[in-house]
């Protein structure tokens, strides 16, 4: 009796289902659109059973951005995002953000710009971030905010915070990788629009970033670092064991 | 008895103060910002009297996008825009844009990035039209609308119309450079939010730029290129012989 | 007795074999150059003939521009394009284009530059157009044209018709984005080249565009946008239902 | 008598004595060079002396990185920096850093490079910061170091810290726009060098930007943003009273 | 009685008249077009003539490019070159280039795009150069050419020559920053026209870059470069003592 | 008795192993990092054994750049280079270099950036040569180095020879895409570490471009271009007919 062996040949094209941004100046398009291809695994499994080994190989390749989709094969649905009607789940800052980019949204792949809602509990906070490839346009729909962004080290005579409070319909600009914050001073929620100048524009979370990554920075730097005991920074790094949101 | 004569020395820095735009791949910034200087001619006129002549030099320069303000005297208003919480006038196709790029809210020059405020009346149509640089990420805020773009020639075989009927949240993508349309199909007022990837993403309104410029193009060639008589071009020039709303 | 199953494991990197274009500012070259491999389909195919079931999968995958070929395959063929000796095909308008871009000179691939061959019959028109990623640089060889472009909606007051006639030896820009025409006023044939600053920079033709993609434009829309009966949409419908030649 | 009057007028080309930065990709020459000029104030003051009217007029202008000077007055020492021979003076942190930027060395103007000394006592800390325009390559040339960087907040599943102890003749890379840090553990002096993809990189110490900088955040935002109580907030905005060094 | 003294105060933004190029990622246009003011001096003279002191300065100021001319003064001979007609005066390799490019076509300003035609004597030759900032693509018009480029160092393994014979009608690539040459096999007269990835693409002739620059490179360094002794170099230096064409 | 074949299907991503370079303006990263995989042969090939034929397919793919590793298995050695420690082999000019790029050190992929050692014996040089990628900024660790570059035909009036005498400490700039060297002119060693703005920036040593690529380039092109009599040409190609140390 014969016996079938089989080989499963993963041609696994992964592209990071996480948190690549792109910078204000994306490389530019090279065609219309390229629709973007972030889930290849599932469509490109290639299992092939033979009779004689059986063979498992998993080859995950990505490029600078996406893949792009056969232009042949475009939908519509390509071009579309839907779920940006309701706020999203706020975290224990009173915050959310839902982010509109080439990873949810793969018509965007190419194009340089990417968008977000950000919801806001009454006093609720969009703690101080950076986004490393993005300028930040913020249009309010509801609610009042104290915002403001911190100018680099040497800029204008060291770190300079400038500031604003904005009402409904106010638009500001936080420019591209300087630390800012958005803060809902209103006991009512409040949610905007932004625009990002990537098609998957990051975001570091100071907080989450420095106490909080996996695993941790060196108690002996952070203290240093922040000219605090070496027990405030441990506590600190309970508190931001975990990732900020996007 | 002396004769005291003047002398006006503009040393006009003029900035186009109308349409420019930038492509997804705006030049990256060089700074923190460059808070752009959109109205030099009333900030720099230097005149200068004495007593030998009169001479009145307007000397008018530009640079590739906008002269940048000096940095200690930027104030937070730089990065601020507040006229988006109401609508804007709406033009005979019950449309109106207010566009948010360099030109009004200075603290964008350089950054790559733009928004616009669009509105419509009950069946309102923003017509078909392009933007030389820039693609626009569409959220609609309320409303129904149906909405879609063009292919280039050859892309998949020629122009392929893509068009999806958008409801409130939805969020469509027009890729840089395409003709597209949006056009409330509701009998209500709808509005949305659109990011643009560029500080001046400009826009051609087909209808206008075709049969509205200044100079008419030539009958000739637009009775061959549309196949039309050239009375209906005559006519179709009579309707646009006005610039497209912004 | 055995059944022998097959497999056809079509690990097919399609290149769309169409229209992408390449904006002035194409992503720069990271290498020497990179021969753009744009038929992938023929050279890839993989077909697996086994012994237990059949398999048909296709899988095709882009990039933004075009995979490049081995570098230790490349050749001088690579670099070179032949046939811009002789007129091409006039269409309708008695014109016609034979581009030389990326698609068919794989050697221009991550460049930034591609060439055109247009020739004008008598009276013959290269009607109104865009090209969305590149600037047009034309040199006329032969005849002479009446030739234009129209500023965008809000640059130095509203659309502006900028015209000039060409004779031999002319050499015409226009700009990235903008429409355009070419007229060739002369009762004899011409042609001229054009350097266009993209390894693909796309065409749009305005009326083809407009009137005849497939599925068509809702009559609603271009009557209201052109301010057209709806029977006369139809008409100029019927007219276009054909993509634009490049 | 007569009376003389004086009008200075200042045609006042300010550039930005500081911390401007330049991204991987800053825009590209369009010449074989450009020096930049960067103390234009100095070479540039016009007074106009005449006998009418006092008038004091300055006005300063920049543009998106710096002016040129005329190459025909560029001189071998606008490409040369001489001063990396000797460590920088050390801060509290025990570290110091000497930039070679545009802004001193005057020939990178538009050449989207730079370079830094970094000088380190035992010990010494250069604390987490980013530089929102820059990529950083750092060489070890004397000491051993604890160096690492974290992702963004979505990458690989949440902040990763990525480190590494280098010794003598490691090069380590420090992607652009992430948190990073250099850490002398050797009981020795140590110091290095750095490359920076732009011409004028930025930095923003964490530290510093979110503590210390004029005016300072509001004490709400930052108690909630690090789950800190207030006395701690002002604790360490009375240590971070300082910007950052470069 | 009164003496008059006069202030010339000349605000020259000087532009460079010469060599300068971009590569084929010119940074993109910010508005419809930029049309290069490239004579600066002639129009922007500001002579104050007044009554107490003599004072000539003369301010030199350029930007990356050219400044812009205001729009609203641009004329349709902005975009026009009208002298490729006829062929240019040969040199003593028998070649001739007649380049269009921004400095003398102000429209191309920011388009990244220029033109050459290139007339050769028969067995007329193009010396071995690189376009520092763009890449070429060359068509012949009338003639047969030995064309060739060689790849960098470590491409392929070693310094690799491509070449190809062209006649009339072919259409061949020279790689940005390569070495390439163009020599007219033919015992009669050719020509061709070149797009150029850039509006100002630069050109390195290799023999006199090397060999007869202003000041000359030492004796010692070619003869150990090239291995030739220093009669042989002082030699060459005589023969290239002059500038290469462009 | 059943006869088993065998399918060897590589499905092989070569990434070419050898001199690739990148502009100043390298396309930006769409991530916080791409680690570069530059042997997929290695890890890609894949052999699919079964019963009814034999085919081994080899399909070599590139991209511009490199493709990225999986991010979530990059590890801190991905970002480590550790051979700068020492000085390199010393070629006939008495001269090395060790570039540490995009090939070499995989986290530098998308980044812009990348780093040399030179190294110089007594008189070593590092002879005229281009980078058609990048700019170099190089800082002398030991030694006193004659070092200059040349501007191209047209800028300042002709080919300008640039030079300076550097010592320990000194920075200096060589702009992109320009004919430069580094000349040790004291009787001990010498070094320096040369930051370049690309992951990839090229070189091309001119003797060995002109007189040692394979095939040579034809004596009558090199004679004409050199004004040299074809014997001392065929000499100078025996001299070179090596490419050039990178």
């Amino acid at each position: 009796m014969e016996n079938y062996y089989h080989m499963s040949a993963y041609i696994a094209l992964l592209v990071v289902t996480s948190s690549f941004v792109a910078y204000a100046t994306d490389p530019t398009q090279l065609q219309d659109f390229c629709v973007g291809v972030n889930n290849l695994l599932k469509d490109s499994q290639i299992t092939v059973v033979f009779n004689s080994c059986y063979t498992n190989t998993t080859l995950s390749l990505l490029v600078n951005g996406l893949f792009c989709k056969d232009p042949n094969l475009v939908e519509p649905e390509d071009f579309l995002f839907s779920d940006l009607k309701v706020p999203g789940n706020l975290n224990n800052m009173g915050f959310s953000v839902t982010l509109v980019s080439a990873m949810n949204l793969p018509g965007l792949t190419t194009l340089g710009i990417s968008l977000a809602r950000l919801d806001f509990a009454p006093y609720g906070l969009n703690p101080p971030h950076t986004h490393p490839r993005a300028t930040e346009i913020f249009t309010v729909l509801e609610g009042t905010f104290y915002v403001g962004f911190v100018t680099s080290n040497l800029a204008n005579g060291g770190n300079k915070l400038i500031t604003k409070l904005l009402n409904k319909g106010d638009v500001f600009v936080f420019p591209q990788g300087l630390i800012h914050f958005q803060f809902n001073v209103g006991n009512v929620p409040g949610f905007g629009i932004s625009g990002l100048s990537s098609q998957n524009p990051g975001v570091i979370t100071i907080a989450n970033a420095v106490f909080g990554p996996n695993p941790p920075i060196s108690v002996d730097v952070l203290a240093k670092a922040f000219q605090l005991n070496p027990n405030t920074v441990k506590y600190l790094q309970a508190q931001f064991g975990m990732p900020g949101a996007y």
